[in-house]
């Protein structure tokens, strides 16, 4: 008997040195909802990338299964699943936020505003997480980057834009604050979902839109039925975003929220990279297979005017002071301390090749 | 006793449940030399980082503790540790192991190569890592990006560089291929570790040095002996490089595996982040408290002149043919490509600011 005992004991001793190494033998099974359809490319991968991450390094302790649009049909609704918590988690963009919160729309990208590099040192090392924080507290959201598309292309258009008159009454699938812009030159901005927007720009329910740039818009097939391609003005470094439901995530034990946010840092700065080669393939593709299309740029009184209507909505924001004028504030002074490194760096390296 | 018996079962079935989650319950202890002194701000934050996410992630199981120069005396030393299992990890720079294998060149930077966007687009997803680990493999090494510091600056000059003869007999360190070219046109490169620069260029030792940019330059104090700083050419993209044992990182239990080379990714992408915050606030500091110093383009003539060095150097490589060839071929292929994006994106974006 004695014996037994012995053996039992030094198993049970066994089992609790081997205890310490999971803090939680839980398993956590949690779903994401996503504001595209399924298999879309390169925001597709990123968030399968996050999930297959998590449960390896977790050894399938936190396990994220991912609902497409086609699933859960409400592709601007997932603010909304991540506050009720009937999804721990979403993949979207911050600013089609900007209805519930104004304040939502400064961390997805703004127009004439940083480029990539430097909104990713903005919100990692100045002071940008610390106020998405802020925002994003009140709804019980704890908000990440996922990952940048890059400078995105100014959108297909099926008539050349000469002047400032060109837009006025122009129906344009263009969200965040670049529609408001647009709209104070009377363009009739909406935001309509990726899935429905070849079909909308087919009908004419819309004459002009901007989705992304060449890494997606390719293979949406835009360049058949809107020639005229136009370079970026309006987001300069789109981020996209996670979301995870503050309460689910102070479940977790430590090294599983460790490990969470660790993936979701990690799969976002690869979809940035991956953003960039699919752009960089696609253009070459768009230049060699597609004659027809024609890459502009906004003349420059379009350029100005759309400058004086950015500034002027933005000095309207800031003038209501509180946490809007400073976010305002901040990536204003981020920006000029930014630009002035990027313009002795890759600009004066650009300017010599 | 039945009774006894009884409790003591359920608490082994208990424990037994709860092994299934740690696929190993072994605590390895791994060492990590790198190139940099003790406390070396933005490097040794990054390797702070990895080991201190790798400890959450894992609860304790997998332990890196980091030896600097301080400890180790061997800056340049790194890939021999690493190669001999002496360390199971290294952080350091691929272009410092030329004089073992040319090959190891490419994948830090290239004079008039590629900027960090169009770097971590090729190396992630236009078949950089297949050919970084054809290289390494030979070596028993596996190989990481570990941060970028963006585009380096020049360099600090006492005197003025107006013409290609300003660089006979000059005495720079300035390590990679940079280096070389510095060399046909008449120069004499030498690579110094951080920790000695100073010292060498105040007694004279070098005419001129490179490290980084305002990000590393300022607080080792080169402003103060040296006013010409010189924007750059040489080393666009400056990816330092996490090396890994093979063998050891062989004998991790997978979840481990994927939770370091997660958190090797993640650490190097906020390094590159942490770099160009600290290159902005830097240059402003520069700017606004040092007057004497100097921001320079290196002369049309000059630059014509390390451009066509450049281009001779990289032919020469190229004729050995082989693996060198295969990799010259793969960055010029994705550096046209991926320029052209950079100039419809970026470029023409900061051009119309």
């Amino acid at each position: 008997m004695k014996k037994i005992i012995a053996m039992l004991s030094l198993a049970v001793t066994t089992c609790l040195t081997s205890l310490h190494v999971a803090a939680d033998d839980k398993v956590y099974r949690w779903r994401l909802a996503e504001s595209w359809p399924s298999n879309f490319e390169i925001f597709g991968d990123a968030s399968q990338r996050l999930a297959d991450n998590v449960k390896k390094m977790s050894n399938g302790r936190l396990v994220i299964s991912i609902d497409s649009t086609n699933k859960h049909k409400a592709a601007l609704g997932i603010f909304d699943f991540v506050q009720s918590g009937q999804y721990q988690m979403g993949y979207s963009a911050s600013y089609y936020w900007k209805g519930k919160d104004v304040n939502t729309l400064f961390f997805t990208t703004m127009p004439f505003g940083m480029i990539a590099a430097e909104q990713y040192a903005w919100y990692y090392y100045g002071g940008g997480q610390e106020l998405a924080k802020k925002v994003y507290d009140q709804y019980g959201i704890l908000s990440y980057p996922g990952g940048n598309t890059g400078n995105q292309m100014g959108g297909w258009f099926k008539k050349e834009i000469k002047t400032v008159e060109d837009l006025q009454g122009l129906k344009m699938r263009i969200p965040g604050f670049a529609g408001e812009v647009f709209a104070k030159l009377g363009a009739k901005p909406i935001n309509i979902p990726a899935g429905e927007l070849y079909t909308a720009l087919e009908r004419n329910t819309i004459d002009a839109l901007e989705w992304v740039g060449p890494s997606l818009d390719l293979n949406l097939g835009f360049h058949k039925i809107a020639p005229y391609y136009y370079t970026g003005w309006h987001e300069p470094a789109t981020e996209l975003q996670f979301m995870v439901n503050k309460k689910a995530f102070a479940e977790l034990p430590q090294d599983l929220q460790v490990i969470l946010e660790t993936a979701i840092r990690e799969s976002a700065f690869n979809m940035t990279a991956h953003s960039y080669h699919a752009s960089a393939v696609n253009l070459a593709i768009l230049q060699t297979q597609f004659p027809n299309v024609q890459l502009k740029t906004f003349p420059p009184v379009v350029m100005t005017a759309l400058k004086k209507a950015n500034n002027d909505l933005i000095q309207e924001l800031e003038s209501k002071g509180g946490l809007t004028a400073e976010i305002i504030q901040s990536q204003r002074e981020y920006l000029k301390k930014s630009r002035a490194w990027t313009i002795i760096s890759d600009k004066v390296y650009l300017d010599n090749q």
